[in-house]
């Protein structure tokens, strides 16, 4: 089994940390570099991540968190908050930072700048803000495989209020929608009822379908 | 840079393939693997995934996706495609694939089926879909990091007219609705504008929020 697959294999959504437990910086940063690494469409990266460390805080998310343990049991908490629009000033700000960092206007690029920019004026904010959490769903998968590769205990978390936690965070006046949360720590087997469970996964047959 | 972050720093969304060289059939069931394997929500799997090989189908769907070379040029061509819907007949056939699985029934895992049902049949058939897209998504991105660590270029494409695309692979009839596909192969980089190009990602400080 390559090593990729093997750590696929070993993480799990864990439920019950250890909370004396705390991650090493260095480890966190490398688990948020693979989420801002992420590919998104276009190279847009339309969302944004939240790092909570006030304790209080977490105890006021676990609230709009059906009591969900991680959320303060956790060594950190992570939460992905996409574009609640795509914003013609955002979608310029990334144009303009690419153009900036490869020193170069592209008249095919600018072009392409058009493009999106008439698609995502044409699109309710509905279809623009979806379309800005699947993208961070990108970041979700990546911020998981990394924290497998640190040898750290993940758990993505969709179970919560997200108009409750937006309020709490003070995303609208970011112009940020939660999406997903991610706590990151240390397994506590004893506590953790999905620990020793076996993974399940739909056999390749009933997932894969094959067009020869 | 450990061996993800260098993996994340090789790939880029390849925009030329050399159309004569082919993936290795053991590779590509790895990329496969990763993908199934990625997390979802409350482990539902919303998504299917679809192996396209048919060059006739191939240039049908290149028809449906503004004429974009690599559907036709890559090795492989892999659709993800989403639950149309959070049905009562496939969240009860994942609860029980896993009941099956671990040779267990426990009551707390059957209520939380009933939570799962009653919250799906509460929302309505488009919330629903973007729940399931959005599952889709972390399996795109497990997907390009399992190509990377493959060393096969891949390109996650959003680009196309999914209901054209719906139609061409029959995807109402199997309930599902393409979210992206993921072309596969070796890169061409003579004729590849992307491929010389600086890699473009907000710097982490316009990235991420500490709320210490």
């Amino acid at each position: 089994m390559t090593q990729l697959l093997s750590k696929l294999q070993w993480r799990y959504a864990t439920k019950k940390y250890d909370a004396s437990k705390r991650i090493p910086q260095d480890k966190l940063e490398r688990i948020i570099e693979a989420i801002r690494l992420a590919p998104t469409s276009s190279g847009l990266q339309p969302f944004e991540l939240l790092v909570i460390n006030n304790p209080e805080l977490r105890g006021k998310i676990q609230a709009v968190a059906y009591g969900q343990g991680q959320v303060t049991e956790a060594s950190h908490l992570l939460v992905l908050a996409a574009w609640e629009d795509m914003s013609a000033d955002r979608i310029n700000m990334m144009f303009d930072l690419t153009n900036s960092e490869r020193g170069t206007v592209n008249p095919d690029w600018e072009a392409y700048r058009q493009v999106l920019l008439s698609k995502h004026a044409g699109q309710d904010t509905e279809a623009n803000f979806q379309f800005a959490a699947r993208q961070a769903y990108i970041g979700l998968g990546l911020g998981v495989v990394a924290a497998a590769f640190e040898e750290v205990d993940a758990t993505p978390m969709e179970g919560f209020d997200p108009a409750g936690l937006d309020e709490l965070l003070g995303l609208p006046a970011r112009r940020l929608r939660s999406v997903s949360m991610l706590a990151l720590g240390y397994r506590e087997p004893a506590g953790d009822w999905l620990a020793g469970l076996k993974k399940v996964r739909r056999a390749r047959e009933n997932f894969v379908i094959e067009m020869a």
